[in-house]
């Protein structure tokens, strides 16, 4: 049984990622996806969050399974016996600093390799990043967010929920 | 009428950025150069002072208009009836980020289309930012930015004015 | 009246074209796609077949209008008293050879500006050339073109027409 | 079962190539290299020596075959019931297009995954084309190809096999 | 006698910095390396250990120096009669804040030339910052830094320098 | 004495590659020019024709050289006991074909170094290759080549020598 890990910070999930993790449900018999409990900077949600967002999202997929880690990544895959980490590569941005942790990893553990998927074109300039930048204005975006992220959202910048309310941007 | 916004920080505004609104001139009737009032990082200069250093650089121009805003810039292109965004391209690292706005954007009103400008190759590589890092040792740098840029930098930054002033670096 | 010209060798359109030229509308008053009579390699199709290829797309849109050309596409411009050509910009190796496409044909006209539009993310990766290499196997592919261009390159290509034909692709 | 495909020109096989099929080999149960037949420019290599350059790098190793193809890969790819093609991809030039060719078999058929992987960093700026183009003047270079190109390429090129044989470059 | 300086904050150094300096030395007769005092951030380590981790990799190489320095490159190197600066080219997202500096750096001394260097691949992706990332979790990374820098940084982060030490990492 | 070779086709020297040049004259004690006798393509001009039209802009320069060469150029450096090949880097997609050359540069002879120069901005987008299709339809184009360049482009295709005759592009 081949196994890959997705790490990521996940903060929140987008519909991106989740583009991500059903490709790679053709390419492994068994997906992990790893949210990582302490990404760089402050997360906007709790570890807990951040997985039980994802969890809501893959309802009926036995073969899927969603985990908080800490630590080096690689200790992980080996812990769990992944044969790969599986990333989603988007922009000529991403690639230098994706290629940086691939690298990184091998010199960790050699065992482990990475893969990179390419998300549907609809995402790909999709990031958490810059979800969050608009929902401190609005919450009129849907298209790249699951459901249960725009509500997530919308609850933590204080919107109603309303695709058309007006948010009190000040123009002089 | 066409209008064009030209949005930004321009904190401050560089040669760069003037170079960029005067080419917009040719495509607009008008231009609207929006300057953000809350730019993510605490900007040097505030967005009174930033709108004046722009404004004094285009006297005698009726077609162009300088406002701070805050909100989303797609909510101020529809309150003032612009059909595009303008966006000043430069290098490659920018066109992504670039691109992931512009998307974004279309997905929260996709009647404004976002049109990018290449500006004077002479610009090609200022940034605001590396221009305050420079005045953080010396106001020598004079062919990036306009005058009046030059003496607020330098005043911001004590120096006395003179482009041949001993800026106090130690070698060791 | 802001005309804006959108040049290309268009061997032939794809929904990508379509798509900047419909961006472009909003922009300008008018605008003239201009298809050049020699490309640098040999066209698949020729320029009175590629100009009726776009027309066909565009009938009811009594604001753009079609033309073969030769020559510099600056005296173009100039003799169609146009503001600005019109390039859509996908991804990064674009970038450059746009950038020095604009540098030169600023120095040939500096009257004559460069504006840049990003199209619809569905079409990002898509090229006149790609969408030919597919064609000499298989016409299953109509997503990133029109109708009559599917239609046309069938023809060319000698395909039945029908999707789902087994194109004769040996496999050893 | 998991099956990839890793299809190229292989024109011809490098230690880079070689890498990645040894990457694949971790990930997949089984791995069918899949040599084009009709690459784009005249081949070096015949096909059917490619695909012997090649064999002879992989004895002992079951879980690897290697074809010649002609046609879409997406079909090969059904025929021989794989999950996924396997690419390599070193640089941000190769990145592009490999987008494109990833999207384009996505629209052929989207039940095949494309995946990436990165070569060893000492392969990173491998490409066959060099290779061969340094082969005119000198067979100088081991450590890109195994011994067996060497050989192959040398005969080619009409060097002797010495690695360090004069090659009568002339300079004025 | 032809002077070059090489520019950073060598935080710690690594191998791919070393590769530099030992490049630089066939190229100019006295290489300096130049320790920037304060750097953008909080550094690890204070600007006399950096000094005192690059010397130490460098006994018996009477054409190189280090010292620490404050303010601008460019005056730095004129003080020192240096014809250039060094710095190492890696990936494309270098390539262009290298670039924005080299063009100010030209601003503000024009008879100051910069000179790009290949490293090794080996160490194309290698960066202090990763690597003092690594070591938040484990030391087992000494393919990327010298032998004094490992014993540095294993001090700094706690590790007993075992190369296998299990570092606590938890995974749910 | 420190030696530098700047090989290339130079077909024709553009003042890209003047500027470079000039740079690398502050760098090395002698700069020899080589101009490939062979390039990949068919040149516009013979290597005879472009050694004499780099020449005669490099009067009263007696520390520097220009040869035609035919094979490696690391053969070529070691003959001519140059420590260093140098190199204009201008834009991203020089970059990657750039280290591919420098990487095999290296493996058929490590002592020689390959250095990367930044041309002055004004040149960053030049190239012998847009000059020469420029010239195709017009000679309006003189701030990018020396005068004796426009010269003999002029008489190659057929231009009367000035800058604003019509060239008889034809505008359906």
């Amino acid at each position: 049984m081949k196994i890959g890990i997705y790490p990521g910070s996940f903060d929140p999930i987008t519909n991106g990622h989740l583009d991500v993790i059903n490709r790679a449900r053709n390419i492994f018999d068994k997906v992990i996806v790893a949210v990582a409990r302490n990404a760089a900077k402050q997360p906007l949600f709790s570890s807990e969050e951040r997985v039980k967002l994802i969890e809501e999202n893959l309802v009926d997929r036995p073969n899927i399974s969603v985990i908080a880690f800490e630590g080096l990544i690689v200790d992980l895959a080996k812990q769990t016996q992944a044969v790969a980490l599986i990333r989603g590569l988007r922009a000529v941005s991403d690639f230098e600093h994706e290629f940086q942790m691939a690298q990184m990893n091998r010199h960790l553990d050699d065992s482990i390799e990475t893969i990179f998927l390419m998300p549907n074109e609809q995402f790909f300039f999709t990031s958490s990043n810059l979800v969050k930048q608009v929902f401190k204005f609005t919450d009129r975006e849907r298209r790249l967010i699951p459901a249960n992220v725009h509500a997530a959202l919308s609850k933590k910048f204080g919107h109603e929920g309303s695709s058309e309310t007006h948010i009190g941007n000040t123009v002089v």
